[in-house]
């Protein structure tokens, strides 16, 4: 009979041989005190530290006002939603909140699934059951769940270099022209920091007759006059037909959710698995992302000082010889190059300075520019980058790690 | 160019000619009051209900212990996660439940996901990546996300007839005698409220060599003497590989788990794209997800409420000459046998009655045997079981609905 224990020991080995075993950082958050935290070693002992890698952009996840609302709506209605969308599960603020988040992408209707994960595997995979014969256009570094929906609709896709507008107009071209298309990007690129050429895409999607499908997961609340992200930014929301985002992130809570016309809408909630078949977020979680949407919306002073304080970080890094890498957005790599190395700069940064920051490795990113990965906030005080840069310092001269600055 | 909104218009036609166009009830639950809730009409105006189909099964959702610990973990730690489980969002209390949870299964390990839907998918898809050539033998009535899952995974497989063991063992001694197995079912399905043979399945895989993946989802919380499932009730933890639940049930909050071998788990853990790419748990839900746990434990009075309940239902029903069908567990399905009437009599029990059930047709159940669904908590009254059985009897004299008792 077959060895089922052998196996699973093997698959774990490959892992920890190609140096991706990950071990996870077991963290409790002080509320009112974001970025700082406090870690449990292995053996139960405790450590302060700095969250130097946290995707809550701009610590909403600790707001007063979405804190609030989550107290509030607890005390209403309860702790979890009971059930599905359609059976039992259609939670009051829930429907608020989509109508929220269509309104802050000018669009017709949204909605919410049970992550941004959760979002693009079913939206992607059911507009190929939706359009049979759609030809799917993809970003060579789109992320994971944007990968896994394309492969499980099924249908025909193409990967375009990423960024490279002529290598995707190649594509688009050699396609048929009455075919139904998909061009699926994402505004911020989440481990390099660049930014997609939107209005170049959509010309070509409008040239061709391809319908266009934007991540914005690390840009909505982040980018825009009223946050709504990159297309509110550059003036094109009007043109993009399906965007993506999420409340995990920027928005501070937990889930997903699409915004398009009503009709394009109305069908993934009716045909999508990934939709239908699962239980709703909890009010809770519903409410608080409404609460932090709307002040996203009218504060735009927190996204400038997001941007001032990733400009700050990167300008440190420079004049400390850190080899911070280009980066149009708010998150700042920094480029080491080597996985032993990564690992280890961000093993002392967390034990002997309390600063926690992961290390991207391969298969992440390409093998060659493994990278720390820093997301400064709002929060992050003058005082800790000084920690951060004096840290960051003596370990490329303890690792002996190259200085000059590295393109990415 | 292809005509997209024609597309998107022809295919919510389709589900609508199929009479399974979904309209989502607006609910507001009233914390304190379970079942009851307030519904929002399309014009804005309310009304008072009662839920009779929520999976919140026990009323966990708005049980203080768990909302305090909710409340006391906002306070605490903030809103979201932050980040993936390996990017800055491993939250403490997300480690401690893991613990307990696998304490609970008596399995050495346990690994959180998004949603039970996300487990269910992760899981099997990645299971297949792990064991090449694994040979998944699914249940018939198996639910959407294991049959995704198992889909997804793209590696043999075969469907044996619901609950049919003499099939299962045909299709197991036809498949090759080395080549690594596993037998995908559940355990209370949760349509017609059967229990499945744990046992006679476990003996199959034994003889067989297959491992066996046990959903209990409907389960977990409601059987066995410390509420860990039906596997725990036949006394057969042991003899389960890997058991998959979720905690947006009867934990009365929001996610996914499975439980196993430390191997299996940290195999899992390692390879699945959808456990790795995504958002963890907010704070709040691990800490009262913990909380319903530890008081699920050491509660087994509220398991015997809730099996009164539903026998009570059962026999009000029968007594009044209401098709409820045979059902071995918790869920009370009233046979219909039509979609028209089914959507009729659902909508007749809100608009006029103030009872919410969803009806459930073609492709949830085959074709003739549509239904409504009830599922009873110990918070549901007599004095609402009174309302529910005479608005039932009422509307089935006045649909004209067969009266006779009819077996699933």
């Amino acid at each position: 009979m077959f060895d089922y224990k052998a196996a699973f020991k093997s698959s774990v080995e490959q892992v920890r041989s190609e140096g991706r075993y990950r071990v996870f950082a077991d963290l409790k958050r002080v509320r009112g005190q974001f970025p700082q935290a406090v870690r449990r070693r292995v053996d139960g002992s405790e450590q302060d530290v700095v969250i130097w890698c946290s995707n809550d952009y701009l610590g909403m996840g600790q707001h007063p006002v979405v804190l609030d609302a989550m107290h509030e709506e607890i005390d209403a209605v309860g702790a979890g939603a009971g059930g599905t969308r359609n059976i039992s599960g259609t939670t009051r603020s829930a429907v608020d909140l989509e109508a929220e988040l269509a309104s802050w992408h000018q669009k017709e209707a949204a909605l919410l699934f049970t992550s941004g994960y959760v979002g693009n595997e079913a939206t992607l995979s059911t507009l190929q059951k939706i359009l049979p014969g759609l030809i799917i256009f993809s970003d060579a570094l789109n992320h994971a769940s944007m990968i896994e929906g394309i492969r499980h609709g099924g249908g025909p896709r193409h990967v375009f270099r990423h960024n490279d507008l002529e290598h995707l107009e190649s594509l688009l071209a050699a396609a048929p022209a009455d075919a139904p298309k998909l061009i699926a990007f994402e505004s911020v690129y989440s481990m390099d920091g660049d930014i997609a050429d939107l209005a170049g895409t959509i010309a070509l999607a409008e040239k061709y007759g391809a319908m266009t499908y934007l991540d914005e997961v690390h840009a909505v609340g982040l980018y825009g006059e009223t946050g709504a992200g990159v297309a509110e930014r550059d003036g094109v929301l009007d043109r993009i037909d399906i965007i993506e985002c999420t409340l995990g992130k920027a928005v501070g809570v937990m889930g997903g959710y699409i915004a398009g016309d009503a009709v394009i809408i109305d069908a993934v909630r009716s045909w999508a698995s990934g939709f239908i078949f699962t239980t709703s977020l909890p009010p809770a979680l519903t409410a608080g992302a409404l609460a932090s949407v709307r002040h996203l919306k009218v504060h735009p002073e927190l996204r400038a000082q997001h941007q001032e304080r990733a400009a700050t970080l990167k300008a440190r890094f420079a004049a400390a010889g850190i080899p911070v890498m280009e980066s149009e957005s708010h998150i700042v790599p920094v480029h080491v190059g080597d996985p032993v190395h990564c690992k280890m700069i961000s093993d002392m940064l967390l034990d002997e300075y309390g600063v926690y920051v992961q290390p991207i490795n391969y298969p992440t990113v390409p093998k060659g520019t493994e990278r720390l990965r820093f997301t400064p906030s709002p929060n992050h005080t003058d005082a800790m980058m000084d920690h951060l840069v004096q840290a960051m310092d003596k370990l490329f001269a303890h690792c002996n790690v190259a200085r000059r600055p590295v393109a990415a």
